[in-house]
């Protein structure tokens, strides 16, 4: 649920949405879009929460190409059409660069 | 809960916790930060969500200077000193630059 992994010279997507009423299908797809992240070259840590219709994903990644790379993903486009057209009422993403880290 | 005034150029601070058990006065120092946060030069815009122990807050401000002054304030300073000594079990905290910024 922590992140543990990422570093300075990483880069953060966060991506922050309210969701719409129309959420046949989110489940599965939000599930299986975390899992294929994970996979991806590059990927570090993702930390995920959600207060309905509020929620927050923070992916972290070895560089921005890897997030370009992810973002080309066919499987991924799709859920990004879905989640564009139909699951999300408002969202913003910020691609952010990781200055500085520290931990307990 | 979405924070829509932040964009390229600007800073995220990305705070995720687990607290421990000990939490008598957590929830009124977390809610005075947030307040005192709001009201420094340069903040910007702030999300939080939590899913206990577990939470995120992503605050948003306008430099690194702004984030250095508001890490220097001395309410929020005492609270710090709380945060790692008594409320938080585990944190990561993340100060990136923001490069680019998409929304619905």
């Amino acid at each position: 649920m922590i992140s543990s992994n990422d570093k300075a010279g990483h880069y953060a997507v966060i991506f922050t949405s309210k969701k719409g009423d129309d959420l046949e299908g989110y489940g599965d797809m939000a599930a299986q879009m975390v899992d294929l992240a994970s996979q991806q070259p590059g990927f570090v840590g993702i930390e995920s929460f959600g207060e309905p219709p509020f929620g927050t994903t923070i992916s972290y990644w070895e560089s921005r190409e890897a997030i370009a790379a992810w973002g080309r993903n066919a499987d991924h486009r799709l859920a990004q059409q879905a989640g564009h057209g139909r699951f999300y009422e408002t969202f913003a993403l910020r691609i952010c660069r990781i200055e500085d880290v520290r931990r307990k």
